[in-house]
């Protein structure tokens, strides 16, 4: 048994991964049972390719690289883990017959929980709560990070328009004048690789802004200043749209 | 009854939602008792906020809102449903207790699919393959969606960095010419709001395309041409680093 505090400190980093993140006191110690504590000094492998997956993993500290090799012994890096994540879960659920579908290896020192996939699992069949605690946070989850593409592609699709509509504006442009490009939208979105709802969302909201106007294929730059705002980035936060 | 080739149909378009990525058609079957075809129209309600989670949704049309509403009747969009995704089952999983957090309603004419809270989560408490499965699915996604974050981000980043140094740089400086700033690493990651391991990255993969160099506080600018090409993106695909 290890003592009480020491415990407490694991759970809540457990919690800090998506598959921990609902399960309170009693459920992480159940789900503790067979958890081993795991040293992995920096260039160690952990586990290869085509392995039987018996245990699933959660970082406390440093990270890991998943990776594949090809034939002729080039190394593709699928994924980085880092602390707070786990990694080889989805093949755990996949059942006993599983093997890794990539190498594993520590790119620092890294400190590692190893769960036995067996136990896990009973775990699971013996709970239905924690079973649906799961899936709520994982659903949970991923709404939240389909939501931060969302923003991000919006903010890399900003870049790209704002920064070509400057490079059609003339460097002598006035501030405060007002442009006019004839730029047909849908050559532009597709000159620009931005898909034709984003490029509609982004374009209602640089007008939301002031920023622009849009008539037909003409664009107006109506604040030559703004647009050149968002993509200088003068201050300490990233910028964004709305 | 309906006819087999409707539900082929059916299966295919569930499994796009990580829910139903990993089920065969028998156990699509066994998920589907009970479920309901809807058509919502644009501007109609689906639930209100407070309600009974009852149901859980499959978009297979159109698209709905989640919103919530603030005391000064302003509206905040939390989400965006398209077609292939579900919504409201993290709800779902939360328990018969469950009450929806957030409003809904049809932003185009939408067609549904609504799941029964009760019938589902006894499928999934008769099943732990079809738990696992729908485990294992989402873990995947997961890991997906970490990724193409962690690229998204570098983009990002990228875009920031990079058109500072061109800002930075002289305006007549020749094509080929090294440019030397200095500007200590920490203090223009912390300006440009990028994490420092991102910059690090960042920085690594400027230099390994022969774009910089960095040497302590001073980062030589090695190809104006190049630099401006990642920013200034004349060809139809997004600028990508490595």
């Amino acid at each position: 048994m290890r003592p009480f505090q020491v415990e407490n400190q694991v759970f809540g980093e457990l919690r800090q991964a998506y598959l921990f993140a609902d399960a309170d006191d009693e459920q992480l110690t159940r789900l503790c049972v067979g958890m081993q504590i795991l040293e992995l000094p920096q260039g160690t492998a952990l586990f290869h390719h085509g392995q039987p997956a018996n245990r699933f993993f959660f970082v406390r500290a440093g990270q890991v690289k998943l990776f594949r090799v090809s034939p002729d012994g080039h190394e593709k890096i699928i994924e980085i883990i880092r602390a707070g994540q786990t990694f080889a879960e989805a093949v755990m659920f996949m059942g006993e017959q599983a093997r890794y579908p990539v190498n594993c290896e520590a790119i620092e020192d890294t400190r590692l929980l190893a769960f036995d996939q067996k136990k896990f699992l009973q775990v699971l069949e013996q709970s239905h709560e924690i079973s649906f605690g799961m899936l709520a946070a994982m659903s949970r989850r991923l709404h939240m990070l389909v939501n931060q593409i969302d923003s991000l592609t919006l903010q890399n699709a900003t870049y790209r328009l704002v920064m070509y509509l400057l490079e059609e504006a003339p460097r002598e442009a006035r501030p405060g004048a007002d442009l006019e490009l004839t730029t047909p939208k849908s050559a532009l979105a597709s000159r620009l690789a931005i898909q034709p709802e984003t490029f509609s969302r982004l374009l209602a909201k640089l007008r939301d802004q002031g920023l622009i106007e849009v008539h037909g294929p003409h664009i107006i730059l109506r604040n030559l200043q703004g647009l050149r705002e968002l993509v200088y980035v003068p201050a300490a936060e990233p910028p964004r749209l709305g």
